[in-house]
């Protein structure tokens, strides 16, 4: 017999940009008995599932489900069914997945035309309306939580602007979803995708989606196959609808975990979701701002869930981020790209959005801090942050 | 609190066309601790498991590694990334996933010259010698344990002959890899994906996949992107390899369960599960044979794993299927296509294969079939596979 080492990973506390900590009852659920991806029981199960998706995304589109990949995959299966080759795509660009949606959307044949901002600042309706006079376009596609930045975009009016401009809007919500309002029906969101390991606090490996009405009128009326088999919405509408009809074997047990994962959201109410998000962001910033440190997008633009922070000066990213994992057992994120060596992301989503998470996390920050002779009063951070959860109703 | 209908999937003896039985340490190993994508930990558990598919694929391929989706994606990762548009692909189609290989290679622009064996037939080497010569194809797709009719596909000569005319072979080993030989390197399999699924004993969502050096260096001099982000070799490479660049989240728990399945694998030695495999469904072979059921592929091309037989005349297929899952909770697969109606599809796959549900799927079978007032030798089933376990060596 050969001997194969033992699969025993550390617990970890994930603070950092996803995944996420796990509720135990949804590793719980990930290890029941594997059932067969057209046994009755699955079915309801899918039926049970979908209708939390809608909860939890706020529509009531029939084309909502879950592909079966990761985030990334969302995406790919977003843009793929709704673009042709040819189509115009207009694509706001701000940080990493706004990038990676750019990579993707050209990749499908789309004719790009690319917006930017800078990495932390979000879009004004304004900025898109050159874009949308002179590119025409049939898809507008952008990040409602830039994972790589923090920063928070809104997309009311930005919708009305784009519907207006006959254009469909796809919104890439990995991030946001369950940290945030997404009001896919309200705002008139026609393609939303998010992924499991964020604020549903459920391991990677499922991305919910959903298609509006108009989105899937013009999925229906494509001329060309959708060039990815595997994703293809037509296809895969057959097997969520009432045909049931064999399209790929289901990742059974991966809907085991996004179903209990979305039953525990439900059932604490999505309003209190967002709000208990809301408050635990804001007693972590509290206790950084008190050691004077800040995040990196402006006032009214920052996610609660994704907190990038700015290094204080002299101190080592590295050395603090291996000291918080190897002696605290926690992780975070360091930056990516230009923001490399600059910035810290804290993740304060789903089950890890806890009193607990943010007073342990800052008393271990301020440990590292000393330890590197950072400036600040020692014990001011956590204070601040008993202070607001002492006076925050 | 609203109240959700708590998630209790019902026991199952999964001897159908996939998922298969899961080994109870695979459901432990689910339901560990998640880690972060890039924790030193995962990346050692990657590296690691990384080596086991080595073994179980019998190759020293770098680039071996597992996609992030089930089987399916592993087909679709496989084809986009070794084709580019205008690529000369023979596809060898007999049965449904030699149909999906060619629907996902014209989907990725490939030239596609079919060749067709009517299902539950194989391919041999002459079968594509025309097809070789007239197409000059830059790749062959082959599937070598067709699940959909239970014919299995022998490679060795076709690779000599498909290498000889400058070709590359790709190959389905979905239902294949863990239950037969599947040597990558002794028959110089270009590109060999699988599911996790099948005689991995593992739930879906994961696709294991190899791919040769002659393969890298085709896709490493593409003219052209490949046209799916997420399944990107080029890029998954910087990953799987020394870089670890971040490219996808990768569904943590999925690959602990992979771990565990292919460490039971290489515990017992890949061989004996092959022969185990083997023994069972000689096992069962026997006991239907003494009941006049016999299997829709020729002798000496029958999968192990995947026994495709033919419904008794006068039997109500959709009653004995319900009757077996509803009363003894074992699911075995109906026909697809045009053998809807007419074939059982019985899996004897990883955990599965043992002499304990080969006996207990039999006594079942017999209850059944008697209410029917099918004509067989009551008790001969079962007997003759006890038989069986008694005399094969």
């Amino acid at each position: 017999m050969e001997l194969i080492n033992a699969l025993n990973p550390p617990v970890r506390l994930l603070m950092g940009p996803g995944p996420s900590d796990i509720h135990p009852r949804v590793l719980e659920a990930m290890a029941k008995p594997t059932v067969g991806h057209l046994d009755p029981y699955y079915l309801e199960i899918m039926n049970r599932m979908q209708d939390m998706l809608r909860s939890v995304m706020r529509t009531k589109n029939e084309m909502t489900m879950a592909i079966s990949g990761t985030g990334s995959a969302g995406m790919e299966a977003a843009v793929v069914n709704i673009i042709e080759p040819g189509d115009s795509m207009v694509v706001c660009v701000n940080g990493v997945f706004g990038g990676r949606m750019l990579d993707v959307a050209q990749r499908a044949g789309a004719n790009v035309t690319k917006i930017e901002r800078p990495w932390g600042e979000i879009f004004s309706p304004n900025d898109l309306k050159e874009a949308l006079a002179k590119a025409k376009p049939n898809v507008v596609g952008i990040v409602m939580a830039e994972t790589s930045t923090g920063a928070r975009q809104s997309l009311e009016e930005i919708s009305k602007l784009v519907h207006d401009a006959d254009a469909l809007l796809l919104v890439d919500a990995v991030t946001a979803l369950g940290g945030v309002p997404v009001e896919a029906d309200k705002w008139q969101l026609d393609i939303v995708y998010s992924g499991t390991q964020k604020c549903l606090s459920c391991p990677p490996g499922l991305a919910p989606i959903t298609f509006g009405a108009q989105a899937m009128d013009k999925i229906r009326s494509r001329k060309t196959k959708v060039q990815s088999w595997y994703l293809d919405v037509t296809m895969l509408s057959q097997y969520w609808g009432q045909e049931r009809v064999y399209h790929h074997t289901a990742p059974i047990n991966m809907t085991y975990a996004l179903y209990e994962a979305l039953a525990i959201i439900l059932e604490e109410g999505l309003e209190n979701c967002w709000s208990r998000h809301a408050r635990h962001h804001a007693a972590l910033k509290a206790g950084l701002a008190a050691i004077g440190i800040g995040y990196t997008a402006a006032e009214g633009f920052q996610l609660p869930m994704l907190n990038a922070v700015n290094i204080p000066a002299g101190v080592d990213d590295a050395a603090v981020r291996r000291g918080l994992l190897e002696r605290f057992g926690i992780e975070i994120g360091g930056g990516l790209g230009a923001s490399k060596g600059k910035v810290w992301r804290i993740g304060v989503m789903g089950y890890g959005a806890r009193a607990n998470n943010i007073l342990l996390f800052l008393a271990a920050l301020e440990q590292l801090l000393a330890e590197q002779n950072c400036k600040f009063e020692r014990g001011a951070a956590v204070a601040a942050a008993n202070e607001y959860y002492r006076t925050a109703t």
